[in-house]
């Protein structure tokens, strides 16, 4: 195994890069593009790992699934009431479908649907910010893990088309609580800071039916993880969902930070990082990593 | 002329409402539904009045057409590079449009389009809430008018498409300065209270060349007055200007404060108020009132 | 006059054009693209011309008000269950608004629009052909006007976005009959070959409240008449109708043949051809020869 | 296993329909909504059934599924020049996107882009409606399949919106034939009727690697047989995607006749019947019996 990780790595070194990384977050813009690594993590607990993957980097829409799994865990099937289960077809931002939909999010992991969950979680937790960490903070059983605060500050002073997007919801009735407070949150979440290894320790639940390895804690039920996965496996990908499926094959989520998590029901998870971005906002390095992966290994779903 | 109104306020007072008050800004949905007035000011100075015509109401998106005069008479053509000069065929909050255009408003007379001037307002305006508020009270020769402070505030308390709208053109760079100061300025620039008899005054130059009509100042040239105009007729009734340009046929702007105010070249200028509104936004017994006016005076453009 | 217009043909022919001829229609990509004409008809029976003012050319939309005029002059108010009277914001051949809106087109002077009025004529026309043909003959008292058939030829078998527009109409149950049949009457009228000296002929009870010129014959009431002018004022020029309105200031209709037609309500009817389109779809030299003449004249609604 | 199927056929009798059958091609509208059928083919050779299992049906959007595969494997990935790869997020016959997109449709089990598959079919086959014909009687081993020709007359006669799809995509010059020629084609590969037994047996090359089961010719490269499940996963379900992934977690593809064909790699390939279709257009009973299959065997994806 270890093996076949340093060939991956090889072959996505001696790959030319066509992409750039996400600069529209002036804090992203400053990271190395040389940046590379992975975690692989079995549900034995056998762990195979290459290049950067102790250095953390911003999760960005990685968040999203945290989000969510935390809000499905809590109120269940009520969420969707408020956001949708099926992919987009649009590009992660757009206002077009927001509009015709009423204020009802597709999906979520696109960042309608996340501001929505953002609101819904600022109804249901004591206290958000320390809540949602500390729930991270177990999954991957690492309490080192934090907020990046620059990156925070750095977003919320760019991020027009959020804030356009979280007054558009509120105009429809499907925020109920201020925009700002919701918005701050959102923009918090997107901020964490955690590495490959982290990343790939906290997404093994998904691949453990929602229980957690170590605890044996059941945060999901079964139902729950399997709707997560089909959520992630729909619409984890921005409008590159079709080619990941082929590609890769696997349940994840990728961010702008240039991570890219997914799994491998009852077996694995693994997490990949690589900043310059492909024209869909996903991971150059990481998808051809994640190909790499799954057709050496022949581990699909397909 | 005197006896011609006197039978449009009988008229008017007898026809069954359909519609409603607007209610999305709390403030505006405190009026008296039952309130009318109309007020009528030819080139030649001779005015005639029927019902309120000298109480103030909120002019809402009547503001828009004096944004416009201000900008234009100081920039000139400088400012279509920012904003569009044709009819959008959406409603007037659309972010769709918007969004398939790239941030450039279809005209200046749409929410989007108002605040795209109201930041270029800000960039060369000194003091654009204390300049702003000089010209319109010098366009209709009275130092009383003012902003109405609670409308201000409901407004901006609720306003969240406007803050959508705003953020997401800042997202396409076509808002230069600060959002929240360009709102506040927007906000404040709706919240204009004024009477019919104000309105008709200030809107006097429109018909008369672009020259104020006591002053004499050519404050706008003949070929921009015409373009405000043109503008009028094609864009200042959301999107019932059809149907207003068949029933009524002159220029004008309504707002949703249920007034409308309209000019006929080289002739007059009207302005009537109703707060209660059509499906499509317009007030209902300004529209019938300007109908009736141009009906039994035989005076409109076709 | 006579000699604003030699002044206008001179401005005219010495100005570059940047556009090009319509070419999706093979048939009208064979015009001489330096051809132009312009035919003024004055109420009192004066008439004055230019240039190539009595060579026929294809009329395309320019037809959709002769059809519009002649289903109004029948059915009335009626016809605008089936057709809306606002202008659409969109591209002439929009199929987006279409959905959105469920089958009913925003006017009947765009393709859609036109198609469902071919449908209603078909209704109610004894033969389609020769009726619609016979009315424009009448209006234009010239017996010599037909259909171009080579024209007709190429457009049914190259406008695959005007079947597609009428089958998409007809899934929604806004056309009755068989879908081919309106499609032949709709590029039939569009063939229809026309100078400018007919068309200002014919254009003329536009600006006469309806009345024919020379028979004396109301063919439309008066509130009819207001409506078909208010219409092309508002939807006459594709998504150029502000820019149309503030240059030329007058009601019309411009076709892809490079044939423009407009009336002053109450004074004349004007017709151009140039068949060099800017990008929007109108003649360049027209709209600058009636830029030239509201300019020159003082003509104008403003 | 037969136990199994036995309780789900149980279960999905004891259901209670909300949904209605396919109305809108008169032929289907006549079937009986009580059918129900089941057959599961295990790549070892087992099969077991249940219900109507062995009477044909016509298997409508599922034949877009035959048509990819054929033309995948004849030219490979030039086929994507034409085509997309990614989910539509919207009803399964919109034009807005289409409009938006150039003409290039998302994916090729949705109706656009099955048009242009069929376009590209006419280019390389022989005698199209034959080889195709032909080629699904390999596929499933029997000769006895065929067209429905009362099903293609009727859905050639209302086929409205297939007709304004097929012209929209000419004119951006995305199909190549003649519009009737390609549309005929396509309403006949709509049109084939087939049972259960025979889908299953003809979808079994999918869960094979592309190999035909009992000839062992290998049909598709292992690389194309990846990708056709990964366009069935996310694209196989119309706007229901997501929750077929979630309920089912099995690539497949629904037709409105009531048909539901998935498969599970390395596995099983499995064929469902019920005419009653839910609001998003696929079989309610399908769906149920499927997500009882998984649930019931524990075979699934995730």
């Amino acid at each position: 195994m270890q093996q076949i990780l340093e060939d991956i790595l090889f072959d996505v070194k001696n790959q030319p890069n066509t992409g750039s990384i996400a600069t529209y977050i002036p804090e992203l813009a400053k990271i190395d593009p040389s940046k590379f690594g992975l975690y692989l993590k079995f549900l034995d607990g056998s762990a195979y790992s290459i290049g950067d993957s102790m250095e953390t980097f911003s999760i960005q829409s990685i968040s999203k699934v945290f989000a969510t799994a935390l809000l499905f865990s809590k109120i269940d099937d009520k969420m969707w009431d408020r956001v949708g289960k099926e992919p987009s077809g649009n590009p992660f931002n757009s206002l077009v479908q927001l509009e015709y939909e009423k204020g009802i999010p597709r999906n979520p992991l696109i960042n309608s649907g996340a501001i929505v969950v953002a609101d819904m979680l600022v109804d249901i937790l004591q206290d958000p910010k320390v809540d949602f960490l500390n729930f991270i903070r177990y999954l991957s059983s690492d309490q080192t893990i934090d907020y990046n605060m620059f990156v925070f500050e750095s977003e919320k002073n760019t991020g027009f088309r959020n804030v356009a997007l979280a007054n558009f919801i509120k105009s429809f009735g499907n925020i109920r609580n201020d925009v700002n407070e919701v918005l701050d949150f959102y923009f918090l979440m997107c901020s964490l800071a955690m590495s490959c290894q982290q990343l790939a320790e906290s997404f093994l639940l998904f691949a453990n039916h929602g229980v957690h390895p170590k605890s044996r804690e059941a945060i999901m039920t079964v139902s729950q993880t399997k709707r997560m996965n089909a959520l992630m496996q729909t619409c984890g990908f921005y409008d590159e969902a079709g080619e990941f499926t082929f590609k890769v094959g696997l349940p994840g989520k990728s961010g702008v930070g240039g991570g890219i998590v997914a799994i491998l029901p009852k077996k694995y998870s693994v997490a990949v990082w690589g900043p310059i971005l492909n024209a869909k906002g996903n991971s150059e390095a990481g998808m051809k990593a994640l190909e790499l992966l799954t057709t050496k290994t022949g581990y699909s779903i397909f």
